[in-house]
């Protein structure tokens, strides 16, 4: 590198900084009030309404970012009612804010998409019709995708002397297509696999439900900007539960696809050889949003219900088409089956509780409920993560190299080098083998596990299956443990959703308890106050379409909602 | 094993002639005769009416072998006015002719299969409705396919101490829920992976339209058997062109549908490790048959419609319904690409011309062709034989173990121990790279090859490619050269299919002409004269049902057909 990795991430960040319009940049002594610093909520920026005590938007501007679900804005903006320049403009300052008080933004480019949201303007002023199906949309994207002109670092300080993408992601040109105005990046962890977003370039992304936790990774930018509203629709990556931890952190909803539903082509590269072996575990692309209704326009609108539009770019993507299940009657009972809880990755109270009362409600509203028996050796949660993490442990620069920190030639984050749960259970294939071997074994071993679930959906004929997201709520950063309860899925490449559903409440669970792992936290009470909980929902490979339709009717049974979607996820 | 080799094949090679009805075998004479032994058309069996020759079938037996399409049979059987029964005789009776002429078997079960139509007769007879779409059709299967009580041995010696298998296959499951009738088993080359199918307990499978000529493989055995009217409808499976080669070779239509579409789970057992490396190159089960019309018929069957039959078993099979196009509009006019023939694997003269004629026949009626160019080092199908290659050289015994005749305990045949085409050319990826490396730059070089076939399709908006099947008819046997034009498409996992389409002839294509390759055959127009020549249809992945409407359209204006499908496949 060309100077000391220290000099380049801080000329980086300011050169970040300087994105910001000066107007939307708040004194440190005004950031330290609206976050409540000394107060009894300090850092719930959430509950605290940090957005109207910053005094940064106007009342027109606080409602658009808040009172609209994605197709009210669109119908707006078709309508002429308003223009995709206000609206634009709202969620950049919004999201000027949230970076102000979160960190949550890697690139920032606000005037490039307020300049596209004018030309959007003018067309429509000319043609009298839009630009497409997302015509003035702002959208966030997380870091790890290309947009051209702009930076791709990864977070990586290599990753600087790279310079900007000459080219977009594959979804990036089709969001562009279909008429989105793009305006920022959003952070992630140094080497996007651990649940706490810190680089050394961006610094770390905090939770706006309360700073002192983490709002998960590796979308956690992506999860902080949207809980803050900076963002109604943001795109992230899942290998792990990267979409969804940041959502259930951030109280917001997530979606991971089946993989190449979305494109995934065309990220921004490593600064260090990953090896790719396919046919394991492969990241999907998806939609965080705030509500299942935006989550389900940003998939069929991205696919296409009759072209193959995933496909048009990224050669990699399915050729199928977004399936609209209204149109085949809407299904009024569903049969969930309820996973089981894995002794070795017990459910922290808060966690257990807002599953429990899901699963108590969901009887209540005449859905036919399954308990699921827990089986260590076939389809336990923990079995999943297990195999999972060997995968993920064949990714990175494989074996025989130096230590990562010298490869980047910057220190690790405390997340990243507090390394990999040991899963001190053991491997369920042996580490030691040569890779070949390991991976005939893995691949036989994921098989199994695949058709343990494949048998349990079809034994009992289940619509999907309702989880918990995570083990906890968001905990205090660097703390996060190992997501089984994500990564399982992803191991067999089940799409699955997050819901939001209730906090963390001292009062209703006042016991601490202790974690039964090494790397898993303890549950403390008033650490946790206030954290969203969630529940997870997960259909069977490539029924994405029947995951958001469950989604959809779940979700109005636990979160009741009105015709628009609230400003705060619902208690 | 429990006794020299060649003692265990002949003993197993007695059981299987014993599970013929003594009635069905013809004297040596007799059989010399019917195929014509020192005549001009000698081994010619399809031309010179060895079946009638033969007197083994009936005249109405003879009918429901050849003047039906699976539909006509079906609708025959489902309305009454033919027995499960007698159909399944008839080609019971066919079939034991194919076998003695060609060698086409591997495990009989006539009796099995008789006495199942019997049941669905009675129930039929009770029930007056049928068992399920298929109800009392015949279906052949390619040996590596699991029938309960019947050997699975993929004709290895090895593999007659396993026994019977004690479950059926997935796609078994499906064709007997179905209410189809199994009652053999077809051929397959030792190893399965060379186009020569012949084993050392089962011989070698000879074609029916000259028996001096390979019948193709790996389903090759099906191929005969399909291709002597010996069976309607064949299942096969293709990993480098194993169900297209032998419909080539054979005269008859065949598919290789995307992979997982039609289920592949509970395959017969190899008796030496395959490393399982996922993500390269995978099988894809799919049918042979005597029209577009009945491939798809069995598509649509298997899969469904509107439940998720497919993987209803098989938990890698993917829930995608098969979609009926004609419910979207009749396609009129193609936009077709012509595959360029690669100078480093030129076509032989009858192939080229067949191609050739096939193109000016669809331009003609008013398709759009575009000729697309040569490109040895992005799309060239020398290229993605060579990648194939690549792969298919981790699948056998890992490295560092013993020659595969000591592993098996028995001598290689011809074919296998010929070894693999040297590509004297070179590789893409460095074969002397360890594994893992060369695994990952194995995926980069297919990934960029399917981006280059992805790019194509969408700058000339193709519909499909129209593509020689191989650069050789049905040649020699041990001389089948290196399948590049059909292992391309396994690599990018396009479906693609065969259209008999012409002869070869010595009177149009006089001189003989050497071959490039050490590996290749050389064009002897003697030896080639009246092999079948064919023409390949490919579509983008998982647009099977694209493919095989295009087929259909396509075949249309080739071979013209009539109301029923002709006896023999039109000159």
């Amino acid at each position: 590198m060309t100077a000391p990795w220290n000099e380049l991430a801080t000329a980086h960040r300011a050169n970040q900084r300087a994105c910001i319009n000066k107007d939307w940049l708040l004194s440190p002594e005004l950031l330290a009030q609206i976050a409540g610093t000394g107060q009894s909520d300090e850092g719930d920026l959430i509950a605290r309404r940090a957005v109207d005590k910053s005094g940064l938007l106007t009342d027109k501007e606080i409602e658009i970012t808040e009172r609209y679900s994605v197709r009210g804005l669109l119908e707006e903006m078709a309508t002429g009612m308003m223009s995709a320049f206000e609206v634009t403009q709202a969620f950049c300052k919004r999201a000027a804010l949230a970076q102000q008080l979160t960190s949550c933004l890697t690139e920032i480019f606000f005037d490039t998409g307020l300049q596209r949201a004018k030309e959007l303007d003018a067309y429509f002023s000319k043609h009298k019709k839009t630009k497409g199906p997302l015509h003035g949309l702002p959208i966030s994207l997380k870091e790890s995708f290309q947009v051209e002109g702009q930076f791709g670092t990864l977070g990586f300080v290599k990753g600087i002397a790279a310079g900007p993408a000459s080219s977009n992601s594959d979804v990036v040109r089709l969001l562009l297509d279909a008429g989105a105005v793009l305006y920022c990046k959003t952070n992630i962890p140094q080497t996007m696999m651990t649940a706490d977003s810190e680089n050394n370039i961006f610094g770390r992304t905090l939770n706006p439900h309360k700073t002192t936790l983490t709002a998960g990774g590796s979308s956690g930018g992506e999860g902080a900007l949207v809980a803050f509203r900076g963002s109604i629709l943001g795109v992230g990556t899942d290998i792990a539960g990267s979409i969804r931890i940041p959502s259930l952190c951030c109280g917001i909803y997530g979606f991971k696809p089946s993989i190449n539903r979305i494109p995934y082509g065309g990220q921004a590269p490593f600064p260090y050889p990953m090896l790719r072996v396919p046919g394991g575990i492969a990241p999907a692309a998806g939609p965080l949003a705030h509500s299942v209704e935006d989550l389900e326009l940003f998939m069929r609108t991205v696919i296409g219900t009759e072209n193959l539009n995933a496909s048009r770019y990224d050669p990699q993507s399915l050729p199928l088409v977004w399936r609209d299940l209204e149109t085949v009657g809407e299904k009024k009972q569903l049969t969930i089956g309820l996973l089981a809880e894995d002794p070795e990755y017990p459910l922290q109270p808060p966690v257990r509780r807002a599953f429990q009362e899901a699963a108590l409600r969901l009887t209540h509203a005449g859905h036919r409920l399954v308990v699921l028996p827990h089986n260590a050796t076939s389809s336990g949660a923990g079995l999943g993560g297990r195999l999972s993490f060997q995968y993920y442990a064949i990714l990175p620069p494989g074996p025989d190299v130096k230590p990562l920190d010298e490869i980047l030639g910057e220190p690790l984050v405390a997340s990243v080098a507090k390394g990999v749960h040991p899963f001190t259970g053991g491997f369920p294939v042996n580490p030691a083998l040569d890779l070949p071997q390991r991976l005939h074994e893995l691949t036989e071993a994921r098989d199994a596990y695949t058709a343990a679930w494949h048998g349990i959906w079809q034994a009992h004929a289940l619509d999907v299956v309702l989880a918990p997201g995570a083990a906890t709520t968001a905990v205090p950063h660097d703390s996060y443990g190992v997501p089984v309860y994500t990564c399982m899925w992803n191991l067999i490449d089940y799409p699955a959703g997050i819901i939001p559903f209730g906090k963390s409440s001292r009062e209703l669970d006042p016991q601490p308890q202790k974690a039964v792992g090494p790397f898993e936290p303890h549950y403390d009470p008033d650490a946790c106050e206030g954290a969203p909980c969630a529940v997870q929902v997960v259909a069977p490979r490539l029924q994405d379409e029947e995951c958001l339709r469950a989604m959809r009717i779940i979700d109005k049974v636990l979160n009741d909602p009105s015709s628009f979607t609230p400003p705060i996820p619902p208690q």
